[in-house]
């Protein structure tokens, strides 16, 4: 079924305001700002929450980053106070100490170690500014494992998770958000290859399966439900031995 | 009811290995070695789970740690491969790039920011090296919220989540680690202060309050009860708004 989307927007941008309220009365709400549709939803969304004056962005570029021009963009279309915060010098800190060691990194170590740093540095102006860091993953990247432990899953609070690519997509309509930012072609800036190329399917197919359990194949629904199986573990708590149940 | 630490010792060696052989078999034990008890312990239990072949100590000291000695005589006792990270330069990398852009670094930044980057560092060896990350937080730190979200509370599997300190200490003890570094005061390293000295009671008193419910005084009552709703949110995952649910 559908989704209504400006109940949506409108229940939303309430539950926003309401858990600030509660659990950060008069704190700033703190956004890595990556120009894609994520980042750009969320801040829209605590704009119209809270308020432009209680909304942070922070651009936080592994050396040159070349759509940055969006997140500037962004920033410029809510005027929100933003933050140009480079991560390049603590990510080849850490890789020069790993070379040191002679520990030679890893791909998933030099895909993992920027949105990690990422957390670190959101936290770091959260913290120094009254701040609360929002996530910015959907419920598309997370059924299939699409983000990092500790990195960009990472956060105070969630306002997309449970809400598809397409759903945020015509959020971000809904709240006025320029185009070329909403549909912007979703990847991880390293690569060079998109998400739906790495994936193996789009997120239109993937949404659909979501929402509807339709598939238009086999082999889909498979990989799938075998990236869906692998990581969930990211979703949940970590597993603590209780004396109590042994 | 005190818990019998020999068969609490044999259930957690029994309950690492069968994790490690679901979660990731053949996989090496990553652990982050301060000197204190409680990395200590999961050392040592991961040795006897595992086999000390299959476990990783990683020292991080933050510019000059003065009681590193600890950390060594630890990986020496335990015979175990170790790794020295100093994070000095990541953490002195973030601050400047706060100072570069105008931001004052709060206390809470300055305490929180060395254990976002430990995590960081933990998870890039554990990525390059076939690795999990154990994490090495107790019962009684996580009550009061003795952590940092998304630092040192973070990892893949929890062996000492449901221990108070007098049990870890114990096990530590079965384990046959040295005395010296089982009755270690716990401090942060950073403020000077022991963890009791600024949380204004023993840990002995608060792991009797958490078994036994019994508390010398209300005022401590009331402290403990504070600290221990205030932080709850620590251990819980991050509120997500739901469509479904509004």
């Amino acid at each position: 079924m559908e989704l209504d989307i400006q109940k949506v927007k409108q229940d939303l941008v309430q539950w926003v305001r309401d858990w600030f309220d509660k659990n950060g009365p008069g704190c700033n709400a703190v956004i890595g700002i990556s120009g894609g549709k994520d980042s750009s939803v969320c801040a829209a969304l605590c704009v119209e929450a809270l308020g432009r004056g209680r909304v942070i962005g922070v651009l936080m570029p592994n050396g040159i980053q070349d759509d940055i021009d969006d997140s500037y963009q962004l920033v410029q279309h809510l005027g929100i106070r933003h933050f140009t915060i480079p991560i390049g010098v603590p990510v080849a800190g850490v890789h020069e100490e790993l070379q040191h060691v002679g520990i030679a990194a890893s791909e998933q170590t030099v895909i993992n170690l920027p949105p990690r740093i990422r957390m670190c540095v959101l936290y770091a102006v959260s913290q120094s500014m009254n701040g609360r860091v929002i996530n910015t993953c959907n419920l598309s990247e997370d059924w299939v494992g699409y983000s990092t432990r500790y990195g960009d899953s990472a956060g105070d609070v969630s306002p997309l998770g449970k809400l598809t690519v397409q759903e945020v997509k015509k959020l971000g309509l809904a709240l006025g958000l320029p185009e070329n930012l909403v549909e912007k072609t979703p990847s991880d800036g390293l690569s060079g290859k998109s998400d739906e190329d790495k994936l193996g399917f789009t997120y239109a197919t993937l949404d659909r399966y979501i929402r509807e359990g339709i598939c238009p194949d086999e082999a889909t629904r498979k990989r799938i439900d075998d990236l869906h199986q692998k990581n969930l573990f990211k979703l949940a708590l970590m597993p603590t031995f209780n004396p109590d149940q042994n």
